[in-house]
C-alpha cells in the first residue's frame, strides 16, 4: 500500500507542474492552495529560466475579459466580493466564471461571519448560515448537469455541497474535481476531511497522479492508520521531497498522534529550524513541550510565536500550554477559550 | 492651468501602460494601486489580443529568486508577514527587495494595529508606533544614496519617512519616486497628502506624464480650487475618460465641496447606476440626502450598504445620518462614534 503510484522519476516535470498550477489558482484567489503548491515547489531543485512552464493558454475569451476580471479581481483582493461579482456577471470565460462563483460564495461566508459576530449564544452562532449557497447550487448544478465544469468550478461546487450537508454528493464531485484537475490541492483536502474510514477511502476512483500519494498519506494520518502513513511519507521523501516543510510537519503530527514524543520533537525542531516564523502545528508541537515538561522550550515557543502573531488559535493554546505547566490554571483555560 | 501635459491622443498606449503597470503591482501586493490603474483601465475601450502589452522582463535573478518569492509571496497573500521577510532575505532581484522591505513595514504595521487593540485609551493608541520604522529607513537610506532603489522602493522609502512625521524628506522622495515609475498612482497618491499649500505644489518638479493631471486635479480638490480641479476633470473627460468611475467620483465630492447639491447629487446618482455595490465616498453621498432631506434615499441607501458591508465606515457614517433624519440623535451619535 505504501509504494507510489508513478516513479517520481521526472521531478523537473513535477516542479513545472507546480509552477504552473499556482499561476492558475493565484488567479482565482485560491490563496491556500497556492501557499500549498508553493511550499512543495520550493522544496525542489529551482529551474533554468529556460525550463519554465510558460503562462497558461489566454484565449480570445480572456481578452474580452480581461478588463473586467481584471477590476473585479483587484475588489475581491480588498475583499469586495459583492462588487466583484457584479462586474464579473457578464464574463463567459472559465476563469472569470469562477470568480463570479467564487465572489458569491466569499461574499455569504462574509456576511455569515459579521452575522457571528453580532449574534450573541453559541446556539444561535450555528444556525447562521451562508445564504448565497442555495442559489449558487442550483446554478452550478445545472452546469454540472451539462459538463460544463472545469476543474475549478467542481471543487466549489463541491464546496457549496458540503456546505449544505450534502456529504455524499460532495465526495462525488470533489472526485470529479481531482480527475478534472489533479493538482489543485484544496479538492483533495476537502476529500480528507469527508472520508471517514479505510472503506469509504477504498471505494474511491482517484486519478493516477503523484499527488495522489500526498492525498493518501494525508489520509492515512488522520484515519490513525500512522504505520501507513509513515510509510507514504518516507517514499516521498524518498522520491525527492526531503526538503518539504509540509511533509517534515505531517511527519511530526503523525508520530505526536501514536504518542512517539522523541520523534515527533526532534522533527519538530528541524521544522522551526527550516520555517522559523512558522505558526501552524505549533499548538501540536506545545503539547509535546507541555507532556515533557520543558519549561524553558515551551517558554521560548510561547513567547516567539506572541511575537509572530498573538491572535492565531495556535498561538492562544500554546500559551495556554505554558500557563497549564507554570500550573496557572485559570490563565491557561483563558486561553484554550479563546481556540 | 487646466491644460492638459499631453494630448492624450494615444489612449491605448495609456491603456497599455495600465495593464503593464497592474502586473507590477499585484506582483508587489500593492492592492489599492492595482484598483486604482484597474478601474481606470476599465473605463477605457478593450485591446485586441494582439495588442496586449508583452509580460514585464523576466532575468537571470527573476527565475533564481522565482521558488522563494513565490512562496514568500503566498505567505504574504495570508497576512503572514514576517514568514514572507524570511525567505525573502537571501533574495537578489529588486521584486524580491521591495517584497522583503514591504513585508517587514507591514509586519510591523500589523502588530502595531494588534497593540492598538490591546491599549486601552485614546491616548495610548496615539503612542504605539510601528516598530520596524526605525531600522527600514536606515536600510533605505543607505540604498537611497548608493542610488539602488527603484520607483516601488523609493515609495516605500517615502511611506517610512512620513510614519516617522519626516515629511520634507518624505516629499522629496515621492517626488523622486514619481519620476522612475510615474504609473505608480500609489507615490502621487502620497504626494497628495503631503502638500498643504499651493506654493508647494507650484515648487514640485513633476514628470511630464498623463498621470500628473489626475494628481493635479486630484491636489485642486485637496486644496479646495474646485474650479481648477472641474477644469481639470472636465479635460481629462474631454480627452476619453468619461467611463471612470474614479474622475465621476471625484467631480462628486468637488461638487460637495463647494455645495453645488443639484449638481453632487445626479453625479453620485450616475456612480451608484455604474458601480451599485460601491462604499466609498457613499458618507459623502449621504451628507448630501441628509442636507436635502431626502428620507426614502438615505433610507435606501442605508439598507443597501448595510447588505453590502456594514462595518465599513462609509456605512456607519451612511447610519448615523439617517438616524439623524428620522431625530435618533442618540442612535446617530453611537453610529458616528464608530467611524
Amino acid at each position: 500500500m505504501a509504494a507510489l503510484s508513478t516513479e517520481f522519476g521526472d521531478l523537473v516535470q513535477i516542479k513545472k507542474q507546480l509552477i504552473y498550477v499556482i499561476t492558475l489558482c493565484k488567479e482565482r484567489g485560491l490563496v491556500h492552495s497556492v501557499k500549498w503548491a508553493s511550499e512543495l515547489a520550493f522544496a525542489l531543485d529551482p529551474l533554468p529560466i529556460n525550463q519554465l512552464p510558460p503562462s497558461p493558454p489566454f484565449t480570445e475569451e480572456d481578452a474580452q475579459d480581461l478588463d473586467a476580471l481584471g477590476l473585479a479581481k483587484s475588489y475581491f483582493d480588498l475583499k469586495e466580493y459583492d462588487r466583484a461579482a457584479y462586474f464579473l456577471r457578464g464574463c463567459r470565460s472559465q476563469k472569470a466564471y469562477f470568480l463570479y462563483m467564487y465572489s458569491r460564495y466569499l461574499s455569504g461566508e462574509k456576511k455569515k461571519d459579521d452575522e457571528t459576530v453580532d449574534s450573541l449564544g453559541p446556539l444561535e452562532k450555528g444556525q447562521v448560515r451562508n445564504e448565497a449557497l442555495r442559489e449558487l447550487r442550483v446554478e452550478l448544478s445545472k452546469k454540472h448537469q451539462a459538463g460544463e465544469l472545469d476543474g475549478f468550478t467542481l471543487y466549489l461546487y463541491g464546496v457549496v455541497l458540503r456546505k449544505l450537508d450534502l456529504l455524499k454528493e460532495a465526495v462525488d464531485v470533489f472526485v470529479e474535481a481531482t480527475h478534472a484537475l489533479p493538482l489543485h490541492w484544496g479538492a483533495w483536502l476537502e476529500l480528507c476531511n469527508l472520508i471517514t474510514n479505510i472503506e469509504m477511502l477504498k471505494a474511491l476512483s482517484l486519478p493516477d497522479c503523484w499527488i495522489r500519494d500526498f492525498f493518501l498519506a494525508h489520509m492515512y494520518t488522520e484515519l490513525q492508520m500512522i504505520k501507513e502513513a509513515l510509510q507514504k511519507y518516507q517514499s516521498l521523501i524518498d522520491a525527492g521531497f526531503s526538503k518539504s516543510t509540509y511533509i517534515i510537519s505531517q511527519i511530526a503530527v503523525a508520530y505526536h498522534n501514536i504518542r512517539d514524543i522523541d520523534q515527533a520533537l526532534s522533527l519538530f525542531n528541524e521544522l522551526r529550524g527550516q520555517d522559523p516564523y512558522r505558526i501552524e502545528n505549533m499548538d501540536t508541537f506545545s503539547n509535546l513541550l507541555y507532556v515533557r515538561s520543558m519549561k524553558p522550550e515551551l517558554s521560548y515557543l510561547a513567547h516567539n510565536l506572541v511575537e509572530i502573531d498573538k491572535y492565531r488559535v495556535e498561538t492562544c493554546c500554546v500559551i495556554g500550554n505554558y500557563y497549564s505547566l507554570r500550573s496557572q490554571h485559570e490563565k491557561a483555560a483563558l486561553y484554550f477559550q479563546r481556540r
